[in-house]
């Protein structure tokens, strides 16, 4: 999307809340009218597991997926798991701006969380992966991050009879269920279980208006009334398209790097430089820092770069408390997960390799 | 313990034996005074959690104590956590005979197990700490591997409400309940949990013949007999005493690197050089590479080296494939381990540090 494009957007979405201004004349009546408004932006998190293209999911392959999630052995190190840069404990990120890799190689983006993903339009800060299953085949083979290959990736896993008998089990209809691709469904299977339904918030879009204490609801208001909805909708309060970083103002470079083109290095169109997938909102308070670049640490200070950068409007204090406390009514249950016991390798599985 | 006296716990040993296969003059003979001795040489593990010194054992201190081991962010940079090396997915130890800590910086020797360490004399390979709460204090401190100092661990912990809370009800009587000694203490109380009764072998010591086979029987036997329980003997079948490693014959460079004198280092004893606490053999099955010098990945070569360079005895292929028989049957019943929801960062708490 242009930036003339999205400062449209911008203009409607302000019209709409103003009419909704405007209709109520008691407290009660706004409140109606806000929840309203916010049910034809936003969507609660069902509370059961969604349904994933071509990829049913059941238990066994749930089970597998979440062994192979936590698996340090598919790296070459023998030390990197799915689980490092996306620490299931840790709101399903890592701890720093850039994640680390096969010898302490530093990542270029914000590992991006696996909580919810399943409901994003595409995977990656830019999107080029279509859904969890290319997304779950990359960052294995990446050099910088677990710097495994295919081949690699299936001795370890044929090496291991346990894992012989879990692939069969979630592939039961397949002659060789022991495949790179079956893997990275599996990884997937297990990916779109990790949802964190009955946040405050989803509670409120189920009808509950008294799930949002006032401060929620007014930061809520001008999440909508200031167009932060705009990009931040549906389901995951954002990850459902694509805007340019930067539409009223340039971020400093610290902020978006001039070598990081987004979304334009998918595409190729022009319009897309420095377009990025709108970052989901869910449980965003458990997982700084922030951005793609992973610079900014304070949730506060997120909400005003983006209010200066992306709309052009300059919060005053509270209107930023506010909107914080909205952003924190977005954080859910988390789901409960058992630490797997791992196949026991072998004598023909794999050494580490910590070389290049 | 010097090499000759070891010599002469060999023969003992042998002794022992003998008498048994002496007295047994009818196979159900044999197999009554078979766990007659073993029962007189190892212990089964306990199926509750054992009580540590000064340190008793709270539901609290528990929970806290497995919060801190899952938690990267108590290394300066985010990514190592406790269970990076000691991993209870894959026997409580990573995957290769190195160890990667901050920076890519390799460790120097195998990372020991930490399910059962309980019940070790003491820890590390050269018994350098007394208990697992002296333990604790080390790797989170060590430049080449968590890399962290006391006061950032401090500063961390102190820095997010979640963790004053969980201290505050592990430390209920202590006014500051939030120091590096609790921290140390809360591990040492979540690691006492990690112990893995009800193996075949626990059940046969607990009067069972039936819980092993014909040939770990006859593993069982030919370890009493030719002399490995001299030294792996007790609760964890090793870890209860210190040993010379190459009584009979001096190890390879590469199993017994020169420039590690092990126990020496500890208690400057000449007569400790190249003097390890005996491996403790629990879960030996699910934990390959083997040795200090973790250079073997084969547990049936492992059993080889060991009888030849301890005890001179070249044992034919049969032997070693019973004595890897016996060894599965100390494979016991991990815990179940709920992977921990961690405390949140907030604006205080220390940012990840990448630099040396």
């Amino acid at each position: 999307m242009r930036k003339s494009a999205v400062r449209e957007l911008y203009t409607v979405g302000r019209l709409c809340v103003l009419a909704v201004g405007v209709l109520a004349s008691t407290t009660a009546g706004a409140d109606d009218d806000l929840m309203s408004a916010a049910r034809q932006i936003f969507k609660p998190i069902p509370s059961i597991v969604p349904a994933v293209k071509d990829n049913p999911i059941t238990h066994e392959k749930v089970t597998l997926g979440k062994t192979l999630f936590f698996d340090p052995r598919l790296s070459a190190s023998g030390v990197i798991s799915c689980n490092t840069c996306h620490n299931l404990g840790t709101g399903g990120v890592d701890a720093g701006p850039k994640s680390v890799g096969h010898r302490w190689q530093l990542g270029s983006r914000r590992a991006p969380t696996v909580y919810n993903a399943v409901f994003n339009v595409a995977q990656f800060w830019d999107g080029r992966a279509a859904d969890l299953k290319a997304q779950a085949a990359g960052p294995v083979q990446a050099s910088a991050e677990m710097n495994a290959t295919p081949a690699r990736l299936l001795n370890t896993l044929n090496s291991m009879t346990d894992y012989i008998v879990m692939f069969s089990k979630a592939f039961p209809n397949d002659a060789t269920p022991v495949t790179f691709d079956n893997f990275a469904k599996a990884i997937e299977a297990f990916e779109a279980t990790l949802i964190t339904p009955a946040a405050p918030f989803d509670q409120y879009l189920e009808g509950d208006p008294y799930a949002l204490s006032a401060q929620q609801k007014a930061g809520l208001k001008l999440f909508i009334e200031k167009g932060c909805s705009s990009c931040h909708n549906g389901i995951n309060v954002g990850g459902q398209d694509y805007f340019p970083f930067g539409v009223m103002e340039r971020p400093t470079a610290s902020l978006l790097p001039r070598d990081d083109k987004g979304r334009f290095a998918v595409t190729k169109v022009p319009g897309d430089e420095y377009v990025f997938r709108s970052a989901p909102l869910r449980n965003v308070a458990l997982r700084p820092p922030y951005f793609h670049s992973g610079q900014v640490w304070s949730l506060k200070q997120a909400v005003g770069v983006m209010s200066e950068i992306q709309l052009g409007a300059k919060l005053n204090d509270t209107e930023k408390d506010d909107i914080v406390a909205f952003l924190n009514s977005l954080t859910g249950q988390l789901p409960k997960i058992d630490y797997p016991i791992l196949p026991t390798r072998t004598d023909t599985t794999p050494k580490p390799s910590m070389d290049k």
